[in-house]
């Protein structure tokens, strides 16, 4: 007998006919001699609902309201799954963030999970009941309702399991599992029977948008093992785990993302600091910058480009420019028209050549690089966002054909 | 400065225009420099939208699943409105069942409320908060959401008005007070400026609906005084409370009630406890008896009618008939058609014919009275639904115009 946690998206419990799906494959888990922990969010749309009702009333309502007002979602899809489950002759307690002992940080609308304690989730467990608890939400010490921000149920999910010390945890989501790209734009991908914790990392970072990172991170922590898999076909999905099997491969996926704009400063004098202190103004504005590149300079100047995230663009040439002006700086100039194509792939740590696979790709479909970043298990570029699905065709077609 | 406590029910707060107008009654209160702590409840038919969701999935479902999904929806109304009150500049603090110390019975869909602990309502009060409490709800000892049933947000603001030793309890709703007779049903009907607890009882038991009993009786325990409004007029409402000046006014309203049935047990024989054992099996089923009428009996067969809640009329026949048939009663009889018209005034204690003239009033119309029932200040009559209407009328155009 094993304790098993499953986690049920919106979309898997977005009406009674899913709810009563999601029901099915939970006390079919049960049945099979399982303790199961369910973790849901909250249906469909619903919280796109509950949105709209603020934004009639109050754009800027305080974020203790906004946590106050977007718990009751996750309070509606546990009940109905609890129902659900009972129609199908099992017991089952539905459980919202503050019993299921989701101690939180204060910070509204994007809390941090500090503790869990899982005193009521074993006592049902303990009656042999179906345990199911709403994600996404927690409270913190003064009492109050507290939200976990994006990803959050997959957090809440991980979190259960690591507290519980359960022996799997199956992310439910409406894809099969993870893929070497995009199945709905790219050609023969193929679905990934096991992904380690790190390239699931660069994944999700690269916008492939299976499961959040808080949640693989955490899962990586308490070396959890995830599987992600998909609450409408009965297919085995992708196992996440720390040391995998498919080592010989050499990449595990080709991943876009178009959520990037890249800034450049030109004719900036070739002094000491400049780059620093360009960079530490972004970083007192909380904005992130990810691929850097710095020509090597002449005539005693030099242009910085970089990329931050494309929402955080405008603001970042705001920022910026006024000083870089005042430095000497020609001009800085957004490009938010691009999009950064990457590989990731624990192998290619220990094998040449997959860098240069990849530009030879990029070369055939004649599309011009912008910018390279690598890492260990990662190679990204940047190019036109136009020639985006083209390029990820391209490099997966070179790779896995 | 006084501690005022303001509830408004779903049609108060039915969209975002009434939740607004609801924040400026709230918030003119307070800047008039009272203390002010509102209860809310769901959101119009949110109730319903909920019900049916889970009839969709499971219309047996547990009542401890039935609240949580039904505390959703006070959940999602004081998030609103606490939004709205810091729209207009406000502070505000929502608080659920559990956060505002409702400790109840686990009686879930109907639990009673065992106390209310307001250290955290003190506390925003302290921090010059307006606070916002989900009515309706609160948590059992084992840490459960409940409901409180029909009636349940009227008492939740009784209740907390209680507790803080609150100077005033309005009650808002969608009349403008207690009115002598229902307004939408008798011409000249006037609304009453007060009313003392036992008349508020005697009227909601009678179908006033204005009121539920379970708020007055509390109100009357712990002498809160109520005020019943509307939140869309500006009109003072009706006050509630022990003593009134209204005492020379001989009697308070007309009330109807179709929400019953009659019962007739013709033909029994007339030896002692018949009609005890008969009472008793109706109470085992928890079917109260409201009038009884036996006739005098001869031959030594006697007649017993009794009314019940229309809901209970065929379930109270078939509980009886097999007994009372055995016992040599001729037959039973069920009349679901027929309406119980009352007059209640704390002034017909000390004023004889008030009956007759209700009487009088009845016979000028034609209309048939099948049964009487008196209490110290109440006088009511059974007689076909079909004159119902026209009975309060005659009444009222009797005592008022």
């Amino acid at each position: 007998m094993s304790l098993i946690v499953q986690k049920f998206g919106g979309t898997s419990v977005a009406n009674a006919e899913r709810v009563m799906n999601v029901a099915k494959i939970v006390t079919d888990t049960y049945a099979a001699g399982n303790d199961v922990i369910v973790v849901v969010s909250a249906q469909g749309d619903f919280t796109d609902v509950l949105v709209e009702k603020q934004q009639e009333i109050n754009p800027q309502a305080s974020k203790r309201e906004q946590d106050m007002l977007l718990a009751a979602g996750e309070q509606i899809s546990i009940a109905l799954l609890a129902m659900a489950i009972e129609k199908l002759g099992y017991h089952a307690t539905s459980l919202l963030g503050w019993q299921a002992g989701f101690d939180t940080s204060s910070a509204h609308t994007a809390a941090r999970i500090k503790r869990v304690n899982p005193a009521r989730i074993q006592d049902a467990i303990d009656r042999r009941n179906i345990v199911i608890v709403a994600g996404f939400q927690g409270v913190n010490r003064r009492g109050d309702i507290t939200t976990l921000g994006r990803g959050g149920s997959d957090t809440s999910a991980v979190a259960i399991a690591a507290a519980m010390h359960a022996d799997l945890c199956q992310i439910y989501t409406d894809v099969e599992g993870v893929f070497t790209a995009d199945p709905r734009k790219v050609e023969n991908t193929k679905k990934l029977a096991e992904i380690s914790y790190d390239e699931m990392l660069e994944l999700a970072t690269l916008g492939a948008q299976v499961l959040h990172n808080r949640s693989v991170e955490m899962a990586k922590k308490y070396n959890i093992e995830l599987e992600v898999l998909s609450s409408l076909t009965k297919a085995p999905g992708t196992i996440v785990k720390e040391k995998t099997k498919m080592e010989k491969m050499l990449i595990s996926g080709v991943a876009k993302d178009t959520e990037v704009a890249r800034i450049s400063v030109m004719g900036v004098p070739n002094i000491p600091g400049i780059a620093f202190k360009l960079f530490s103004r972004l970083a007192k504005k909380g904005i992130n910058v990810d691929i850097i590149l710095q020509s090597q300079g002449h005539d005693g100047k030099k242009d910085i480009s970089f990329t931050v995230a494309r929402s955080h663009g405008k603001t970042a040439v705001e920022v910026l420019k006024d000083y870089v002006l005042s430095q000497g700086a020609s001009e800085i100039l957004l490009d938010d028209h691009v999009a950064k194509i990457s590989i990731v792939g624990a192998g290619m740590e220990s094998h040449s050549g997959v860098a240069s696979t990849m530009f030879e790709a990029l070369f055939d479909a004649q599309i011009n690089i912008q910018m390279i970043s690598t890492s260990e298990i990662k190679i990204s570029v940047l190019i036109n966002e136009d020639d985006a699905d083209q390029a990820v065709r391209a490099i997966h077609r070179k790779f896995f054909d």
